[in-house]
């Protein structure tokens, strides 16, 4: 098995076997015209295989334009389909921006379809070469000593326009509320006002400090995200001052530079998905996260936002789930990364949480229900872990709340009591 | 002025002035709960700025599924707008990172938007720190050799399966033909059927010789595409068998790499854009090439695809001119980059290409209008040269074919005598 199997949503006009042997000519060894050299033996080594169609529904209206129905149709119907491809070996080898380039390249473009989404991408064996996450679950909870519950972390905010000594200011009070967990807004690399090696070099003299007079190593992701060499410095940075974590903007950096990084990297890697939404938010066009985040994943990333329940985008709940799912599940017998829950989190979407993923190996990324808590951001942290307490041995938050305050102020705070 | 201004098309249900300052609010210091430390001189000298709205149609169904309507909206009417973006140069500094995760990071999946589009970006000065084009159009010219007329050139096909001599073997039909430019296929980069470095060996072999016995020496744009250290060793392969240009993937390889490889280079890199109909095909949803495209020139890209006109895909006219014309048109005073016309050309789009651009500018790329001519390859480029001839003199494509008989042979092979 030394193939790479892809999988779509398409929606065609055309009889959907010829549209699919579309696809799979025009990323393989086909094109347009009939060549010399397009030989059978050829074809049959490099072309790109179907696997499998399977019908859906059908609409009468394209949900793209631009798609150009067979010569003479009148009244064109547009059937959707799932199809799997298989790409050889021989293509791509073990070259992720190879893969990439494969699954999800010209394809998009072709005139056949009014719709053409990857929804899945496998990966052979022979994609065991790549690193992959160098801390993934394991990892990542013992450099921040956490076990047997979620991550409890937080995004300092404002996002940008912080000086490296007001988020030192605003990390110590992070660090104090009992946070595991602390991130750079995305938006909040390496800038003009705030010099990565200054923000650094403030914000881990107080995880530093806080670290000897309590045991707690709070783990700060902080992003380096830059040119290729500005991103290495500041790994180095951080790893000089003792963190331990760096956070990268998966999709402006780009798939080769992640990769390189991770080759370098002695810290866990934090992926946040910046732009994700111009990839995905149309269902018939893009990518699903199931497959976009395998090559983060074998690229080396370590932890992978997934957004978070009842969130604050447009992103449903079910589809949310389905990526923390896969984050947890292995990829080739490992490669298992920590899925990143943000977006709107308090305590009351632990339960949901706790109870649709089975599994307490996952961040949890609170704003407003830490330092908007009444009681103050102690208590803000202290409910959320109050929060997960609760879903963890299955009694209703409410219930739960009765005998622990905090918890019962985050309720009060967001209207559910 | 040192603000960085995005421009969008959106559609929401929400009052556009209160949509765009939660874009605004977003993709700066805001957030969705007020902080402390959101102080309003924070958000004066951090907070993006709506520059302009300028109100379009309205739609009485979201084009996209999934956002939000003011609470209590029974019939929620969608209006459109332009809409104008600043951001401050303390936020993002000259980084290209930054500055693409802050025109187009979260924005797209905020609930307030069933349609977000970043249709144009305008880097202020500060960004002429990047190093853009090495060898752009002149230079790209002078490595040819080929002035005042466009670069003709062909990709290898079929796409992926031919061993390096193979290849080889094609790329001498390809030479004596009288080509300029030859490239890889995007799907064909370094791999285990045809490793780079064998591949390099054996065209550059025939591409030095043919140089030798006729005085010009073909451009062969090289596919690199890999990780970071396997397209420096691709560069520098290339470069160590006297070949003349790069090619690499712009988005399955991503920015970083890209910018990392052009401070590298020697040598033009050839940008393709394999995966952009993923980013591109819902009007109301992720990037124009408009936008898209400062980028990579900004990175270092020296040649930019902007597909071609009549081509097989999607695109239409207007578009792939558009997207041409930018190429052309100097950013921060410099920055201009070679398009590439590719997808179903021959010389029938010739005089419309020329009329529609009044530049030679370019390169040309055919396939089956070579390799398919009646009369062999040699007159497949003939007739290519012809055709552009002819549309620079402004006669017909017809009436130059009465005195040249390889136009005559394309213009009948398409049916277009």
């Amino acid at each position: 098995m030394d193939r790479l199997f892809a999988t779509y949503h398409i929606e065609t006009a055309h009889p959907l076997e010829k549209a699919a042997a579309v696809m799979a000519g025009e990323q393989s060894a086909g094109t347009f015209v009939k060549v010399p050299g397009e030989t059978p033996e050829l074809l049959e080594n490099h072309g790109a295989r179907v696997e499998r169609i399977t019908e859906l529904e059908t609409v009468d209206a394209p949900t793209l334009a631009g798609s150009k129905p067979p010569k003479g149709t009148q009244a064109p119907v547009y059937r959707r389909a799932e199809v799997v491809l298989s790409f050889p070996f021989a293509n791509i080898g073990t070259s992720l921006v190879s893969a990439m380039t494969a699954v999800s390249g010209n394809l998009y473009e072709l005139g056949q379809f009014s719709g053409l989404r990857l929804v899945d991408v496998v990966f052979p064996d022979a994609f065991k070469t790549h690193a992959g996450p160098q801390f993934g679950i394991d990892g990542t909870r013992k450099l921040a000593g956490v076990y047997d519950r979620p991550l409890l972390g937080t995004i300092i905010k404002p996002s940008v326009g912080f000086s490296p000594a007001q988020t030192a200011e605003l990390v110590k009070t992070l660090c104090d509320a009992g946070l595991d967990f602390i991130k750079d807004d995305e938006l909040q690399a390496n800038s003009p006002h705030s010099p990565l090696a200054e923000r650094v070099k403030a914000v881990m003299h107080v995880v530093n400090d806080h670290a000897e007079r309590t045991g707690k190593k709070v783990m700060v992701a902080f992003n380096i995200s830059g040119d290729m060499d500005e991103m290495l410095r500041g790994h180095d940075t951080v790893l000089e001052h003792g963190g331990t974590c760096v956070m990268v903007n998966l999709i402006p950096v780009g798939l080769a530079a992640v990769a390189h990084l991770r080759r370098h990297s002695q810290l866990p890697i934090h992926g946040h998905r910046a732009g994700w939404g111009a990839l995905t938010r149309q269902p018939y066009l893009g990518w699903s996260y199931i497959a976009f985040q395998k090559f983060y994943r074998l690229a080396g990333v370590d932890h992978l936002h997934v957004n978070g329940l009842r969130n604050k985008f447009t992103e449903d709940d079910a589809s949310v789930l389905a990526s923390a799912r896969e984050c947890l599940t292995p990829m080739l017998g490992g490669y298992t990364v920590m899925p990143v829950f943000s977006s709107g989190q308090w305590a009351g979407q632990a339960p949901d949480t706790y109870a649709a993923l089975g599994s307490t190996d996952l961040m949890y990324l609170a704003g407003g229900g830490i330092v908007a808590h009444p009681d103050g951001p102690a208590a803000g942290v202290a409910s959320l872990r109050e929060g997960w307490e609760a879903a963890m041995a299955g009694i209703p938050l409410a219930t739960y709340a009765e005998t622990h305050p905090a918890l019962r102020g985050a309720l009060e705070m967001y209207g559910a009591l």
